[in-house]
């Protein structure tokens, strides 16, 4: 992992919290065969307000491969939720294991990788290319940018569970041990590298693509990542901060909630390519 | 477009063949909007033996966005096909408007991107990544990788149509007249110009994710690939070839099936990742 970071199983599938509890309906996994194939199934997860104080967004991160159909509705299900509930589903790349059903979600906001659409393909403008997260319920859930699995690769951040901040990472992280697989697996290792620090300096608790949720213990001060030999040059401000909206001039910042940015989907008018 | 190389409407929806033939069920779109918002769908193809001296292989390229999911159920029963005949399924990269609805083809072979499946997750050995084809059908079917758009773009190649070679190409090509706009959507633009340029020099007829099929005309001969000023190093073998498993050894290789490579799905035990 990273020097002076130390991590260990999660040990359940959930996480309380309010305004939002996050629930792994199932963890991930990746399996070679003798023969040379491999069974791979990508980590699914529920974000939802639990009743009473719990906030109005319903989040799916990603949706497991198109096999899993049945076994989704059978999660959502078991945890009191219909398809008709979720208003925003994210799923962290484009591989099969975790678009396969996006269509059960006809009326959500639909996140892939870094290409966000809503109804019959209105694709919305955002700054997720230039590191601005894409904020869902400001100060509570985001969406940023974590390339390198990927190059539009997205994690969603969850603040304010009982264990501090969950980030739902995708392949961002394969699973809690990972140091001998990720690379092999990545687009752009580099970016992979210092998506992982910068999630690593920010997350109390992971949810991984391929694996079960593990905690996160740093032994030096929240938002301050160490540097490693490895370093290269950063791109764009705020790249090594606390993951919220190109912040480069706050880098020590901490939960406070309420220096957020106020939700910014329609309202931003940059120069942003919209789809790709 | 390319020194040497004219395009034209095709006019029609479909391309006879035999022993398949190509239906374009929806030509894709992409329209921007004044207030900063962008509509698109991509392109969903149908190739299919016609019956009679017609091929085992149903092939879908493209799914459409999660919203298209009725009207590619009516596309497919329009002509005669249900879910259940589809064999395989080509998505030519992940993004939300190609990838809306692998759910319905839970029996058929899944390519999307570089990453090809069975079943519930089983994920097969190729040589995409190192510019060999996966042969769907020998001499008839391949898919190949086409990177650019995205890293791990693919295309999928049907040979002997009554118009020649048809390349459904998905966002290779945006729509027929492409210039302006191809490279700002593109992860590399180097390597989908190499892409481009391979596809124009052996398709007659392309299918574009974003617009209605075109047919192209070469002033030289086939597989003759003139080389411009931006042209870089080439990667691997066979790059600047007909598209065929690497053939960097024939490179004014002809159209004739019998030189295809045999099926290789199950075989091809190199070293390649198989899941990324």
């Amino acid at each position: 992992m990273l020097r002076g970071v130390r991590t260990s199983p999660l040990g359940a599938p959930e996480v309380p919290g309010a305004p939002y509890s996050v629930w792994v309906l199932w963890g991930g996994h990746s399996r070679p065969h003798p023969d040379g194939t491999l069974s791979a199934d990508g980590s699914v997860t529920l974000v939802r307000g639990g009743g009473g104080p719990g906030g109005p967004v319903t989040a799916l991160v990603d949706t497991g491969g198109p096999w899993d159909r049945e076994r989704l509705l059978r999660g959502l299900s078991e945890r009191g939720a219909s398809p008709r509930d979720v208003t925003h589903v994210v799923c962290t790349h484009g591989h099969s294991d975790h678009v396969g059903n996006i269509n059960l979600f006809p009326a959500a906001t639909l996140v892939v990788g870094c290409d966000i659409s809503r109804g019959a393909g209105l694709y919305l403008r955002h700054g997720l290319a230039e590191g601005r997260s894409y904020v869902i319920h400001p100060g509570q859930l985001e969406v940023m940018a974590t390339p390198g699995h990927t190059l539009n690769h997205v994690s969603l951040v969850v603040r304010d569970t009982a264990l501090g901040t969950v980030v739902v990472a995708g392949d961002l992280f394969e699973k809690e041990e990972d140091e001998e697989e990720w690379r092999t697996l990545s687009e752009d290792p580099a970016k992979q590298e210092r998506s992982r620090r910068r999630v690593l300096a920010m997350a109390d608790v992971i949810v991984p693509g391929h694996g079960p949720p593990f905690r996160v213990f740093r032994e030096w001060g929240e938002g301050d990542v160490p540097r490693g030999e490895e370093e290269e040059e950063e791109e764009g401000g705020g790249a090594e901060g606390d993951g919220r909206e190109g912040r480069g001039d706050n880098p020590g910042g901490g939960g406070s909630p309420g220096d957020v940015p106020e939700e910014e989907e329609e309202e931003n008018a940059t120069g942003d390519v919209l789809k790709g």
